[in-house]
């Protein structure tokens, strides 16, 4: 059975992006922190970047993507981390939710643009089959996914910053829900927690 | 050299209590379910309860609470915890942060009520000696400590419970820290992360 699974990275204080994120800082001004654990270091906007996760940030993220078979995401963050280079890094299709299809990318490139929410989990569902579909943030599809209750899975990586400021995942959210502890990763550079929704 | 140690039990989303927090709901309604972790396992206002920590649990506690040797805590949190049925629990004194000094209680219980926070991390301070100081919340106590660059350690709880309302640690808090990460524990019922505030 096909599972939603819906994971972002915070800071401690609940931010999943510094002031100003988008195509110039992508997760905000001083919010690279946030992502030392993706890059296994200290790494900068300017400096160029690669994936270069170890040790137990590794087989988080070799766990959690060894069964996503599609995924959704928001304009805002394929945007802000400049379309991966022009090519879905991830596992199947990627999904991105927007209002503005008109610049949508060639199928190629492993993205697929679709306006409604709704439709994009359908149609990413469809194209998972038997795997799990991805919700990769921003911080307010992650919001509609849980409110809906449409994630079986919430997944948080926690990195060691108090932002002060930025995008707040769980702003304006008011519901109540249970959730329960799957499994917990710990590294200098982030706790990552995956929790199951208790429907 | 003497630490000071802020400590405090959230939910996924930040709150650390639900609403209506106080002597009838102490961590608020619905709040109970941040402190599985402290009695073991489910429990209710009404049902009266014990610490009944065990496994990871116990072993973050035991650690954490083993170089204590004084504790500062707001009088919304003594007020809560119905001061913990009259004599402090913890160890060394409590100083109870309050502009109500009028009932302040014998000093055989272990409690002293202290107006002002400067003064009241002063004297825990001082009865401490060469242990920590552990500073207990609530949230407005912590976001103080750690405004004024006094806190050595945050410690953090995260209980699997989405809240939705109630009161936020880092409400209002727009200061921006670097931490690092000394420890992390994993049960059922939370993630247990010491973090290291870099100065």
């Amino acid at each position: 059975m096909s599972k939603v699974i819906a994971s972002i990275t915070t800071s401690i204080d609940g931010y999943v992006t510094g002031p100003d994120d988008g195509p110039k800082f992508g997760l905000g001004r001083g919010g690279e922190r946030l992502h030392y654990w993706v890059m296994g270091g200290p790494w900068t906007y300017e400096g160029g970047h690669d994936f270069a996760m170890h040790g137990p940030d590794k087989e988080f993220y070799d766990e959690l993507v060894s069964t996503m078979a599609s995924g959704v995401v928001g304009r805002g963050m394929y945007d802000a981390a400049g379309a991966w280079g022009g090519t879905n890094p991830f596992p199947g299709t990627l999904f991105v939710l927007t209002h503005r299809t008109a610049d949508a990318p060639p199928a190629e490139t492993g993205f697929r643009f679709v306006a409604d929410l709704d439709a994009a989990l359908d149609r990413a569902a469809e194209a998972a089959g038997d795997g799990d579909v991805a919700v990769g943030g921003g911080a307010d599809i992650i919001r509609q996914v849980l409110a809906a209750g449409k994630a079986d899975e919430l997944v948080i990586s926690t990195a060691p910053v108090i932002l002060g400021a930025g995008k707040r995942l769980f702003e304006g959210f008011d519901r109540d829900l249970n959730l329960e502890i799957i499994k917990a990763y710990s590294s200098p550079y982030a706790t990552h927690v995956r929790y199951a929704v208790t429907k």
